[in-house]
């Protein structure tokens, strides 16, 4: 660790809240280099979303590098970028009833955010972007105009301009519909917005607090878009590949976006992927208009297509997913009316979050749970809200461990700030 | 490939350039699914300096993945992560007598020259950063601001502010110095340039021609740098990892930036990874103020470990790098003359450009080579230069080899067009 | 006329709805080059509150000339720029214990509102400025960054940044506060709106439509920069020197702005002057930083203070302002019920509006007024509120045959598109 | 002084170099409240090309306010606004063979420019404007981000973006064309100076030092604008009216601007008039797309009229500045000489300029000629140009006692100093 302090720049921040040299990981739990075993209900905040190293995938790779296939590709064509395409296809979106266009933007979710603005500013001709409170869409600039971080904002050192924050699904509380306020502004041709060229959205926004969108106010915002002649883009890099459940987050809400984001779990394996999906309509690039590096990353083609011929060929992991996720917000609602700790559960999928009153009681049981071999993660403008996002594959055994480990947790700071109740 | 033109996005752009499915690399060379083989003088744009799929690093990284290491690890500590950053610091930065914090800001180099701007306009609290002409510094929107071609800033759909162009080292001519010219506007307080941040600087400029700037040139900028109180970011993303020669390009130069972004070939293998190398004096970030996703992707780090240990802990790569180079550089001067070929060879180490006065020959140039199987690409504002970019491991043979090939399609493009003189 | 369409630019507007050539003024009467009277309920927009060529300000304006007293002076010490500064202490701020520092910013509407939000950014080192929907600032990139018309935002042809629109008093309709809403976006930290410099506001929106704010609301607003360090700067450009009775509009609200900007009507007869009032301690200009030709227009001061000495050293227009205000709104809220016209009828003092559910009739009954010899304008986003502006001075009969004309066009107006109710 | 000192605000400049209140006026003398009388070398700043209450300006004034002509109107067509615009093409357009359409922007120059670059921008779709190093254009934010001036840049608050400088005509000594380095940073796409909608130029930089553009130089960036579909747009504010002898500085230069702006002494008397010339072919503007409330300030459209028939019928005015002109700068040029002061005198018309070695005796000088009654002003970057500029209609003798007031006070300075040559 004296090298990571030594050496590392002081950005670094996981490493703050998690320090323990890790060595390797398996599954939904992870070793470290002295042989303590954690539980993870962070799934590298949804980059591992089937558990770390999974056996199938992990053969997959070995074989393909074993036979030296190509490994750095930029965008040239090469079998596994194909057979990625294809399973893509074949697994996803032809059951779905998809017709997008394939964007490799770039290894990472930011870039394809980036990638995502700029075709739609282009097919628009306008540059405007509305986002909404409490989004997270990365740390470019371009991804960064559209989050609503102040901090993170800040770190931009220049105006970021050319996106709107708006307020999103029950912002105000629900007897208010901010979808409804946003159509009278944009009828409004005085009201100061600007006719953007796209409405950028997280169905759950993951990093702003686990907030959930309504569906009806989705349905509402893709009319928006469709009534004014803006682009709907989706921005799945966090909820989407299963984490709510079905693969892409936004399918209950029956919603066709223009433009969607994907990265993360894409890849299945930890290995940097990223694609924007754009409705063949609307991708107008002109070839190499946007480029770089890291765009064809053939290892993660291969991890990736192992992934989707391994969890979404039938909908069993998704089943599963829906169950325990009842199963999981039946307990932390039970546990918060037994200790009378003020808190809301709310989430959908294995993407639950606990939002506390106190805000800084999140960080502290969050903590409180490390010290006791969980690993989760706080999120929220001020860190409020503790995440519950373990592994997709989490057998329920572990799942029930480590909600016990959290009830402790709960019970251990509450009690610590004499706010435990009577009843527990 | 009829995958690719249905399912991939138009933006694709060196699938056009070598229509051809790549199935295997092995060092300098790439074989396509049909068998057939194609020598290498791209090197991935530069991120494939030690060849395709090096037996060392290979080794390395099966063991790793054999054993379950932690393949995805956010920022936070692993064992790969701390290896890394020792072995970084024993064989690159103590024998240069470099002092650096290492920043991992996303895996791809735009994701590093967005880091490195941010925290440059953090240290001197000013938006403004110069960037020179033909500059490519990547294409997420701060970094976009600071590259040069004017329709992948169109394909920004925003304004692109907060930087300001200016003339390259030797850009009118070799009478004039263009360090001196800025420093005239930057004394002048109307000048209309308003104090930078910052200068980002490519040393040999990759994406826009090959050009390569003045060793006192440079100093001059450094200077300058200095007496204005603006930092200097060094982008040896595309130059360094012993392209040029010398693991960073800026090293014969004698300067000492003060903040250097790295990706490309850093990795070694293809595996995505990038640093940002900030001066421990101004390494101001706040905890997590820049983060995402892949930052630490261990593979990377386990390839790049490989790589460091095996090539940079003595000077033998560097000196063949250089002694071949010269006999490049001569053959391509021969083939000139004797062709009558209108065209500049200009380049250092394995970075060398034919700058073609015909500037769509470039282009024919190219394609005739992919024909008889030479892969290499064109650069510069109008695809105007022939980049020779050979691996950095490449036999002698195998350069004799690919520059025959080179010789043979100049002869067939000239005479195709008349342009053959009367020598040859 | 023609010589008005030859050489003048397209750009022309009021010459279009009222299209005629003018000779002559006197108090709220204007006459025509072929003899037509008309009577004036438009005031020039604001500009002409004490009627045309007032005989106290004329007698003092030609004296002045005759004398050779200074005309132009940049921003030299004249005898008649320190008269002025004295009246305007001694008349309008010492009797409502006002203490600010006069700034001449240029001698028009926008260049007090371009000097305001610069002073405000740079007391608060911030950038960004908050706005209201249907806002009106004025026409040069500052003032348009934060004017809500979307046709002449567009006209700036570059982006207008570092503002952002937020609904103005009532804007949802009267059951929701905006200022509470815009309380709890300041409050949260990842909002996507970043702290603000200062919010400027309107208390009565002119060319957005005579939108009243509640005195509350702007308390509310108040007390929201107050709490989040930001300026509070109340553009009276328009509602302002009496217009709405008091001099200044926000009076009766019993708030303290930071800063103030006056134009318009300050001259008193239609020669231009503007000033940017700011609180002693926000006024950190640096010498020269701001400056301009015309911001010392000696014929200005001249009549500025023969306005003051003769119009607000009592509370007699005020207070006839007031009683009169009562009876045209009375009237027509008469009008408006006796032939069914579906409108609605606000505004303070001599700043009304009806507001035309049919957005169309508005126009075609200013129109229709003009045919009459009554000049009034539209305003609002569709032009749908005829706006009832008549001199301040305007005798009581005048103004009742003023709105006998008004009453017999909406009349012929409604009745052309079968709209008069039947009691009509 | 102590009611300015106590009221108005700290950004009041001029004040401060000339410390003394002011009461009337007479052609080319000022005199002070105390009696004393000072000549004026300074005319407002080029406001006032006729000296102070010309009589013939003046009678015309007097006689339309007498009869209640209308002062204040929009933009509606009155009596006097129809004979202005009648006199301003009979007697300049047309015997120039001009045809532009007229746009009142406001009554101050920044208004104008604000115009000239929204409709350049709208006639060509791009948002890129070029300035030249030390030009200055304004003071709103349109017309601050084409002035070259760093302090007064920071006073904008905000970036000021959509502009690029370019080096002015000589700005790198007489053997470098910035012309042509322009032409060849426009003639390469990946130079980073996205394609511009507009250049704007002063043909005689004004604040920025009276730097003076070579004719060959205007010709050259015409051409460039012709050959890269930009606008040129002359800023002829400072310059223009007869300053530098025609009444366009750029007649002789034999160019003709798409967009001419022009204040100041348009209206002759320091009355607020500013027009933006229009080539018909580029009047795109839509009704009401720019406004304002002093667009058509008829005071001043009656002594531009006086103006215009007074000194532009026949060409003695422009004769006679231009044979003292050179009396002037030759006998400028013999005090430096016999002074040994290290200095350059450069120039057009009544419009000249001392470029001072030592920066900090400008002030000094001007100051010690405001000592002995002669007004006049520094310039440039540094303050270090002495700016002579008298009214145009300046009696010779007058002007000579001037010369001598300056010649004894750079005496004073330097022997002050011992820069005195033994010589002098």
């Amino acid at each position: 660790m004296e090298t990571i302090n030594r050496l590392e720049s002081e950005v670094r921040g996981y490493v703050r809240s998690f320090p323990k040299v890790f060595s390797t990981g398996k599954a939904n739990w992870l070793t470290a280099e002295d042989g303590t075993q954690y539980l993870d209900f962070f799934s590298g905040a949804g980059a591992i979303n089937y558990g770390h190293n999974d056996d199938v995938m992990k053969k997959a790779l070995l074989d393909y590098i074993e036979s030296d296939g190509i490994t750095h590709g930029l965008d040239m064509a090469t079998d596994a970028k194909i057979r990625f395409l294809e399973t893509f296809e074949d697994v996803i979106m032809k059951p779905r009833g998809m017709d997008y266009k394939i964007q490799f933007p770039g290894p990472t979710g930011t870039n394809a955010v980036e990638a995502a603005l700029k075709i739609a500013r282009k097919v628009k001709g306008r540059d405007r972007v509305l986002f909404f409170t409490n989004a997270y869409h990365g740390m470019t600039l371009g991804a960064l105009a559209v989050t609503g971080n102040a901090s993170k904002r800040a770190g931009a050192g220049v105006c970021l301009c050319h996106s709107s924050p708006v307020p999103f699904s029950g912002y105000f509380g629900p007897d208010r519909d901010t979808a409804d306020d946003l159509r009278m502004l944009l009828e409004n041709s005085s009201s100061g917005y600007e006719k953007p060229a796209a409405i950028i959205v997280e169905t759950v926004q993951g990093e702003g607090g686990i907030n959930v969108a309504d569906f009806d106010w989705l349905k509402k915002i893709e009319t928006l878009c469709r009534d004014h002649d803006m682009l709907l883009i989706v921005d799945d890099i966090q909820a989407g590949v299963g984490r709510t459940g079905p693969f892409f987050s936004f399918e209950p809400a029956g919603i066709s976006p223009d433009i969607i984001t994907v990265s993360k779990s894409l890849s299945g394996y930890g290995t940097p992927l990223a694609i924007t999906m754009i409705k063949p309509e609307y991708d107008i690039w002109e070839p190499g208009e946007h480029n770089g590096t890291f765009r064809g990353f053939n290892h993660a083609f291969i991890t990736a297509i192992a992934a989707l011929e391994h969890y979404w060929k039938d909908d069993k992991l998704e089943k599963n997913v829906l169950r325990m996720s009842d199963r999981i917000k039946e307990r932390l609602d039970g546990i918060i009316s037994q200790t009378g700790f003020k808190a809301e559960v709310r989430g959908r999928g294995f993407f639950i979050g606990i939002d506390c009153e106190q805000h800084e009681l999140a960080d502290e049981i969050a903590a409180e749970c490390f010290k006791h071999h969980l690993i989760l993660e706080t999120a929220g403008a001020d860190d409020n809200v503790i995440k519950v996002m373990p592994p997709l594959i989490s057998p329920d055994d572990d799942i029930e461990k480590g909600l016990d480990t959290l009830e402790q947790a709960i019970h251990t700071v509450l009690d610590k700030h004499g706010l435990l109740s009577n009843a527990a």
